[in-house]
């Protein structure tokens, strides 16, 4: 039976089939006019994206690429940092901190706690700081972060000039971020995420703050990841080294359809429908994973007796649909689905219903309709 | 009028159509049993390439990542490397000795010229190195080096655990290259050359002796480029950080072609258009920039009053076809012409006309159809 193929992980997320077209079009050398002007035109789209007026650095690599890029350009060895560390990818930035000497202490809050305003002031209050890093959304656990507060707290403290260094690979692009409004000092993201685009481009911005911190920081030995040379190049609409260029031509297409649609129009469809998703999950009895939900990502809990293997693998081989489990120590314990980027209201109904019939499928007691009649009482705020 | 778009850049180069139409399909997700095996097999056809039973490392990056990655992870500060320093890229490299406190001592040639064993093994005489680095092909100036014997050379001189770390990025999948054969100790190259891909991945392999000094190596504080990381994760199939999957899959179609063809059906392939690039050049009164010319990309010197601009500009108007020009001192004075990857006999003949035309718009004595028959003498050989 024709079942199409759906994708539902937290990243890669599905890429628009207009964007897929363009990555099938002949490859085109990257130093010439029509380039760079494509590459401006991504440029002031990120830059709209991020909600900031500074210069949107694009990486060829993943994610972590830009947040190494983000934090041992900033940072110099000795330096001391907050690590906000509540899931899987926070983690991974304090390590990056411990390799490349910079001190950090570690907040650590049980997965699926998201930090508030509150808990970053109490730090402050005690300890001085260069900086404070954390994940906005963190894509482990579906959690969010109060990085408007967040940035607010720092301000206020004791270490007001301390930088606020934020992983918002899966939030910028699907969750209100206002890079300059709420005074981030280096934001990131990645392309598979909210961007609509396969993997390999990453992005890290700067503020002003930020910036004189990296043109101070003369620890750098990494070449690769050494932001200056990106910056140096792009006064002249380049990259230092060859681009994945395919990839960001595929970019311009989809960061098109984000301006068409207007990143509050963006962020209130994903939120709705994360809304609709959660609320349908409640409905057939399952429980969220996470105390402060993400827009971009839900993670919710199994329910006794349904297996992880069972269950995904299920949805995999019968219904073509590929959600995401848990990592780590969650691993078995809870499923994920993602919200953000080219997902509609059609696709939500569509992973509710096929969750309900596996679920059915597995001996659990599930009213079939029940979840997603919950989601369509709240997807009709949109019409 | 219809004028086809065509590439002859050292650089990106042409992609196979069934390549990007695979770049079309809709993105799934990676970790997953499918993407295991095929990351498996483009494992095995990437050793095939290398000549190598080594494993070898897929990066999401530009080919600078890939060579930053086989220099930092296997010598550490302190360490002494011999750079032969002949083109733009290996002064990168050199370059990222010197960021990364390595010591090294630059063996300086002409643009042009590359390196032979005796060189090599005159400079080892001299003093002790801990590794040789070098460029197999340098892509800034068409200049193949001896790198089977500087192996030897190394092999037999006071310093005979020196590692060879080679920048083979356009010379791997398009001239001789045997990794394990040879000696090579650390073999690095990039999608967007002979492998027939956009670019956005890089590649490298260590040779037993030089994992060993991997192992041995405690200084790395590179996070995203440090390569146990990636060997930790091969052993389950995997990478540690989300690639570039579609580059991955689309990887693999082109690796194919290369396997049907034959590694050394491709490089009789490349080397036969190459002769009859040069000799078609020489058929028209040009003369070649390199004295050692590599069969991946050839360099030729403008004829007196050919300005860069007039020249390259009409072929991209007129012809729609897009070649190199010079880089850095050699601006103005070479145009570069790349015969890697997806490149057959019509493409070499159709640049060969188009530069004959060209360069008669332009003024120069040119008897058109020379250079063609030059080429076409050459290339019978393959038939």
């Amino acid at each position: 039976m024709l079942m199409k193929y759906r994708l539902y992980t937290p990243g890669p997320t599905s890429v628009p089939e207009a964007t897929l077209l363009e990555l099938a079009k002949p490859v085109h050398h990257h130093r010439t006019a029509d380039f760079r002007a494509m590459f401006a035109e991504v440029q002031s789209a990120l830059q709209y994206v991020f909600q900031t007026k500074r210069t949107v650095f694009t990486i060829t690599g993943s994610g972590t690429s830009a947040a190494e890029a983000g934090i041992v350009n900033s940072l110099a060895p000795g330096q001391k940092a907050l690590c906000v560390v509540n899931g899987k990818f926070a983690e991974r930035w304090s390590k990056v901190c411990g390799q490349y000497g910079i001190e950090h202490k570690d907040l650590k809050l049980e997965y699926g706690q998201g930090a508030t305003a509150e808990m970053i002031a109490n730090e402050l209050k005690a300890e001085k700081f260069d900086a404070v890093i954390l994940v906005h959304s963190e894509t482990s656990t579906g959690t969010v972060s109060d990085l408007a507060g967040i940035c607010k707290a720092v301000r206020a403290s004791s270490s007001p000039d301390a930088l606020v260094i934020v992983d918002g690979i899966t939030s910028i692009g699907a969750m209100e971020f206002k890079m300059d409004e709420w005074g981030v000092d280096v934001a990131i993201t990645g392309s598979q995420k909210a961007l609509m685009l396969p993997p390999g481009l990453a992005f890290v911005a700067f503020s002003e703050r930020a910036w004189k911190a990296v043109e101070a920081n003369k620890s750098v030995r990494e070449f690769y990841l050494d932001i200056k040379a990106y910056a140096k190049s792009i006064e002249a609409g380049d990259t230092p080294y060859t681009p994945a260029n395919t990839l960001i031509e595929a970019l311009g297409v989809s960061l098109k359809m984000i301006k068409d649609e207007t990143i509050e129009g963006v962020c209130k469809r994903t939120g709705t429908i994360a809304e609709a998703f959660r609320q349908a999950m409640q409905a057939i009895g399952l429980k969220l994973f996470s105390s402060m939900p993400a827009n971009s990502v839900t993670a919710v809990y199994y329910p006794e007796g349904i297996s992880d293997k069972d269950f995904r693998g299920t949805l995999r081989k019968t219904h073509n649909i590929h959600i995401a489990g848990g990592q780590g120590t969650m691993e078995g314990k809870i499923f994920r689905v993602n919200h953000m980027g080219y997902t509609d209201v059609y696709d939500c109904l569509a992973v509710v219903a096929a969750i309900e019939f596996t679920l059915k499928k597995l001996g659990y007691n599930v009213q079939i309709g029940a979840g997603v009649a919950a989601a369509q009482k709240v997807l009709a705020e949109l019409f």
